[in-house]
């Protein structure tokens, strides 16, 4: 019987399921609303019950929105913490899914699985390492791999929330973060885009000063990613980096910023090589989730 | 015959050279001016043979100023490479040490050492990780442990050069970094504390308004950092943070500027646990390429 991985990429506005082998052989995939811990959790494992006869399901990857506990010696390793979103607190979401199927489960934050596909689907064995991967979007978040294994530590990365050089002259936006007002994600977001220039993001036009600024703020934020960790890969996903011509501003921008410091080709002559688009796209997640299942059962 | 071990911090001033089996047995140590390459390998190199017949040298560990390569895929690894100091540009430092001794030479930045050096002798087999050091004096350094490896990558961190918040408004001071004016070295370095204050450093009142904007500079910094790693311990070690007060002031404001948002009892109720001093002191550096040496003979 073929094996097959299963892959939750569980955000907080929608669940998107996926069992495959790999990222050509998608068996199935299905999305549906975040509700309720019990009836989302059903849902999911309904989702996999229905792909029984196309495979022996071997293992579970979940990339979750946060925070998460991550330390599996923890009485609630596998919960979601500390979450706002009503009813999902302190939500046992790896144990939920481990009893309804039985299968082992891979766990960790929905950024630190997107990173963890790219590394393994697209760079396969190359070793780039750290690799790093930040999404921006309604939120600003950042996983990554260190020395072969996603970060993880006290809780988990929040470099969304770094704190990053603002002139309040050129741009009076007190950014819109409740926990910090001007950190990146409160400056830099998608709906902080919103809000400063009082047009959703999207709809603001290509020659629009928000852009600039955007990239500006971005640059700011990747520049520090370069010099705390010395990566050899950044891949930015989220919806807001996909704005035509945005990409390339970012890059422009970093390498004006560190002007010269790291002594590398990478940086200095292929920064596209450095800093990049997600290849698996708005799959890197779900993808990623699938990575972790391959992973872990290689593991055992 | 006694295994010994030896260390080598090599800074752009002066070299400290150590030969132990542990900080409590230290056989013999010494320092002495950088002078040309040539020159200081082989003082170093002499002190190492004049210890011959007090035990067996086993490894040499050596925690050096940068930039160095750390690749050992590449040609120049083990060398100083773009250094500005004259004569070490591209000096092969842990071939020449190894050349003279003919002993295993385990090689890396002076900051991964000093992160090393207080993992292995002090933390032992805690497992605290991500395990960072970051040192503030003539410049501000970082390394640190991730995943149970020091950081490498594409060179080696640089978190000394982060970008942070700056009000021109309430800190004219344009900043003295060469290369970004204003980041975090160019803002609360040694030398530019002196430069914005009008006279060095040490000589600073404790009630002088310098500290709290030095607080704030380096708590920016850190915040960043407890962001980016999500960190089990951050050592805060050279020179200017052992002004009496200033290490609590950082705390106090790193706690204010998360605001709640990484939800860690090391952060909100034991932050004294989460950024300390480091233990070994200012011998951080030359323990740790003790220790680099040991585990380097363990692994052999």
């Amino acid at each position: 019987m073929q094996k097959l991985y299963g892959g939750i990429e569980a955000g907080g506005t929608k669940f998107v399921c996926m069992v495959a082998s790999s990222p050509e052989a998608v068996i199935e995939e299905t999305r549906f609303p975040t509700t309720t811990p019990a009836e989302t959790i059903q849902k999911a494992a309904d989702f996999f019950r229905s792909t029984v006869q196309r495979g022996e399901l071997k293992a579970i990857g979940i990339g979750s929105f946060g925070p998460v506990d991550l330390d599996p010696r923890s009485p609630t390793y596998g919960f979601i913490t500390t979450t706002p979103k009503p009813g999902w607190a302190f939500a046992d979401l790896c144990g939920g899914i481990h009893r309804e199927l039985g299968v082992p489960i891979a766990f960790d934050t929905d950024v630190n699985a997107a990173a963890f596909g790219e590394h393994f689907w697209i760079e396969k064995n190359h070793g780039l390492d750290p690799f790093l991967y930040m999404t921006v979007g309604t939120g600003i978040g950042m996983g990554g791999l260190v020395n072969g294994k996603t970060l993880h530590g006290l809780i988990h990365p929040e470099a969304g929330h770094m704190f990053i050089p603002h002139d309040r002259e050129a741009d009076p936006f007190p950014g819109m973060c409740p926990y910090h007002g001007d950190c990146l994600e409160g400056l830099a977001s998608g709906p902080a885009l919103a809000r400063r220039w009082g047009q959703p993001a999207e709809t603001l036009a290509d020659e629009h000063p928000a852009w600039d600024l955007e990239a500006e703020y971005l640059a700011s934020a990747l520049a520090n990613l370069v010099l705390a960790f010395s990566p050899q890969r950044i891949v930015l996903g989220g919806g807001v980096p996909q704005h035509p011509g945005l990409l390339d501003l970012i890059r422009m921008k970093v390498r004006r910023h560190l002007n010269g410091y790291v002594k590398s080709d990478l940086v200095e002559k292929r920064i596209e090589e450095l800093i990049l688009a997600p290849a698996l796209g708005s799959r890197a997640g779900v993808l990623g989730a699938i990575a972790m299942a391959v992973e872990s059962n290689k593991e055992q």
